[in-house]
């Protein structure tokens, strides 16, 4: 794996580089992140042609290893104008990783308007256009390069939404079912769009480039993990049968459940969108529907599922924690089926359920939609799809549309839409969307995990968590592997250290593990300060510190001194 | 001149207060800043409940010397989300002064929707509302206000785009004619609008509170700067003929003139929009029409007048040369009847006719109108009315605008839309858009006056050329001067120091009066950085630095260490 593509999008030259010396243990978010910080300009526009779209496998990515297959997608973000790195799983980290490629660089601006396809396999790796594809949505693109491309193919691509470059355009990651996962936050398909970009196509090779360093070693670490994973009953069990939404309850339990427009932290109808009622839904229903899918290849813990309804035929797959909770309960639907339904228009059209939550919950109190009305706010991104005023208002994200529209209560940070965890009933989360390079995201460090060890209503000791949560994402977010992995990883991090040296054969110290995790949020936060992300922005937007949320009532009263100790 | 009013627009309580010892010498600028630095936290929502509206006339304001009357309000900007000061003429500035009031300070937000109205006279001042004023246009309220209150009143006013707290809304003040200026820029209006506020009346009173401590010697000294104004050839005829539109010959030559939304520095039609033109047209059509009106009681320049349709009945007063650059010439208008007919409605909409100008150079490349099509331009206009989304985009200024229609050129900094320079080739002008607290406004320290001293197309001497222009500003706008007296008082500055003397009874030394600029200047920095408005921010659009402005083929490429000059 040492191989740097970089795609000149205005020359259409495609050139294969050596990594700089010092990239050799960077992988995902730690190399996505380090090259933006090495070759961007901080005050960029991010729509812009200095601006970079860095997509890089982790570091593990393609090894025997569960779970550790993310593909990181990194650039200067359209909607915090910061840096971001948004993860997905999928088959394409595994395969940028079979193909011996470390990072793609996409770079300049077209000066054509073509819809153009990154391909690559083993033998060459060649641009070219289909415009047939042009504002086609997600499902449609990857339907017709599987096509044209072979089943055996990972697919990254955009939607209409990040063509006309709208600011909560994710990137779509086809899976080892042909599904699609997404690279969902920030704005990462906008940035993709701006360059011209419609696909990357990769192709699995017959000969993988994956050689380990010590390979017999690896397979046994990698087993015992496995293991370990499946014996946790959470990541043995649970995963498998309710998926993300395993937490829906237990978010609602302790008020921190968004509810219209993040007004409430609980909703009389959380049950209906628990982890639970989707399990029993989906064997109910029977069909296509289906739990306990792996989104990356060797992944034991098997979160996905398939949503159908009501006569077995597939709504969506797969319906997600944060997809239910911004797009469920904060729009005020008690059914699942209205969630699965938004859920693949959203996913069509290339845009992020979590931003699109927030959009939508401000677009329904300034009155152009109702709660739990599926028609009016299905009726709200066929703007989107028509490309109107109103829809690229709305696919801009949850602060231009709450401007435009007039809403007094915007909730984002530093630009980006809150996710499942409202701040004030969850403090952690409120440091972290706060003081996070990344702006409101939960996966740069989620504290509902911790929730047993940190009262999540205290304003003590959330600082220190962020932190430390941070550092430990940041980490995971740059080897490839996902947040359900963590258990035995966290437990005894030479199990990190040692899978690195039998992979790669490089010897570092356990405790400079994190560093991997410290060194990338240094640069990052680095760069936002140069892109004018002035430390005074790491606030909350003001209803978060007035506003009592029932039914705890709590407020975000997190004390400064607390909150800085989360700053990396 | 002594009493601070405080308006509470929850509780309705109005207060009269003795303002601190240390505002004595404060007047205008100077004052609306200090009291933003020290009392309006710099993070708050510029809409929200902690932001406060100041209006304060200028520290010389109804004094007998010229062109001294003016009115400043200051907020904390929604446009550019910094410290805000937009000044106007009118009769507000000589009204609150007679009345004894040094400065009205507007917090809080009401709870209820009423139209709120402040009236200040001798003998009270009340808050009332009369909700038959809602969205009512700028001309309708004030016809309708002076009716009820009498034609002796002045007025400030928003129209229905600052109601709606659209960002690019401004504040309407009356003229001794009735007519209207307009504290324009920044979105101040929408910050009234904010506080439920729709007008403030000011009656004027049996005695005056104007009390010189040397009435005789300011007089005389008044009579001398007024015979200075008028022995000078521009303030003593060109200005009473051509008004402010006399330089639209003169930006045409250097190459700076906005022309189809910032693609060009020079019109083909200029002469057509030059004051030469308005002038002859206004006499050729007689009627209504009419030059030479002043703005503010006592001017002796007044470069005020009434543009007139065919039938010689009055469009708009007062065609100035920011509208006829930015509603014309960067529309592509080769006529001025078409640029008053527009002026007209977007004063009455109660918007910044500069910020309006971008918006819509933006939307015609967007394909929302055409160039130099009035009716394209005025159904963009209606939209605003109408309160559509496609209107509320347009209100809330070029930055929302260009981000929302997709546009990958928006000519504003920090926010707010470029006045009628184009940057690229009076270099000076772009140095101060990047570097004033105020974001892209040419009132803050223009250097188009200087380009006999400073070739505007040179990279060197701006920043220090810059930074006398802002602080010799700062300091005209603190004492209520217009900048078109600045020629007597910038000869001599021992003038100044001998008005205030003569007024107030207090020695200042000459060399302290660009304190005042200096002061006010250095804590509105301060403020916009405590605001998250960082350093980095100091910068144009991309677009400036790379694309070459014909006819002169200028870049903005004033080097790092020029533009550092400008900060002060």
């Amino acid at each position: 794996m040492n191989k740097i593509i970089r795609v000149n999008m205005k020359t259409k030259e495609v050139k294969i580089e050596e990594p700089k010396k010092d990239y050799e243990l960077l992988g995902g978010r730690a190399l996505t992140s380090r090259i933006i910080y090495d070759e961007v300009e901080p005050e960029c526009d991010p729509l812009g042609e200095k601006n970079k779209l860095i997509i890089a496998p982790g570091l593990l990515s393609g090894t025997a290893v569960s779970s550790s297959s993310r593909i990181s997608v990194g650039c200067k973000s359209p909607l915090t104008n910061g840096i971001k790195e948004a993860n997905s799983g999928g088959l394409i980290g595994t395969y940028l990783s079979k193909n011996g490629i470390k990072a793609i660089v996409v770079e300049s601006l077209p000066e054509d308007e073509n819809s153009y396809i990154l391909e690559i396999d083993e033998e060459k790796i060649s641009l070219t256009f289909d415009n047939q594809l042009k504002f086609s949505g997600t499902y449609e693109t990857v339907e017709k390069l599987f096509k044209k491309y072979g089943e055996d193919t990972a697919i990254l691509c955009i939607g209409p939404a990040g063509e006309r470059k709208m600011r909560a355009a994710s990137i779509a990651a086809t899976d080892p079912n042909g599904e699609l996962k997404f690279a969902a936050r920030g704005g990462v398909g906008a940035v993709m769009g701006s360059k011209g970009l419609k696909a990357i196509i990769v192709k699995n090779p017959k000969n993988s480039k994956i050689n380990y360093y010590d390979r017999e070693a690896f397979l046994e670490l990698a087993k015992t993990i496995n293991k370990e994973l499946l014996a946790d009953p959470k990541t043995g069990d649970s995963y498998k049968k309710y998926g993300t939404a395993q937490i829906v309850n237990a978010v609602n339990a302790i008020g921190a459940l968004p509810t219209k427009n993040f007004k409430c932290g609980a909703f009389e109808f959380a049950k209906n969108l628990s982890g639970e009622t989707m399990y029993d839904t989906i064997v109910k229903r029977g069909g296509e529907g289906k739990t306990g899918i792996s989104c990356m290849p060797g992944c034991v813990i098997r979160c996905s599922n398939v949503y159908p309804d009501e006569c077995g035929k597939k709504i969506v797959s797969t319906l997600q924690y944060e997809t239910i909770a911004l797009v469920g309960s904060n729009l005020g639907f008690s059914n699942l089926d209205s969630v699965a339904k938004l859920n693949k228009e959203i996913n069509d059209l290339g845009l992020d359920t979590i931003e699109m939550g927030c959009v939508l919950g401000v677009a329904i109190d300034a009155g152009f939609a109702e709660y739990g009305n599926e028609e009016s706010c299905l009726k709200l991104l066929e703007e989107i799809r028509k490309n109107t005023v109103l829809g690229r208002v709305l696919g801009n994200g949850v602060e231009i549309t709450g401007k435009v529209l007039g809403a007094n209560r915007i909730p984002a940070a530093k630009g980006q839409g809150f996710p499942g965890y409202d701040p004030r009933a969850l403090k952690g989360n409120g440091v972290l969307y706060a003081i996070s390079p990344m702006g409101a995201d939960h996966t740069a460090g989620n504290a509902f995990g911790s929730r047993n060890e940190v009262n999540p209503l205290s304003k003590e000791k959330q600082g220190e968590l962020s932190r430390n949560l941070q550092i430990k994402m940041t980490t995971l977010d740059s080897l490839g592997f996902c947040i359900f992995a963590r258990g035995p990883l966290f437990k005894d991090p030479s199990t990190m250290k040692n899978l690195i040296y039998y992979y790669l054969g490089i010897e570092i110290e356990t405790e400079k593990i994190w560093d991997m995790g410290i060194n990338t949020l240094k640069i990052e936060r680095e760069f936002n300060i140069k892109a004018g992300i002035s430390p005074c922005m790491d606030k909350l937007p003001e209803f978060c510190y007035k506003e009592e949320l029932p039914p705890t009532n709590a407020v975000f009263d997190v004390p400064e001194e607390e909150m800085k100790k989360a700053i990396i």
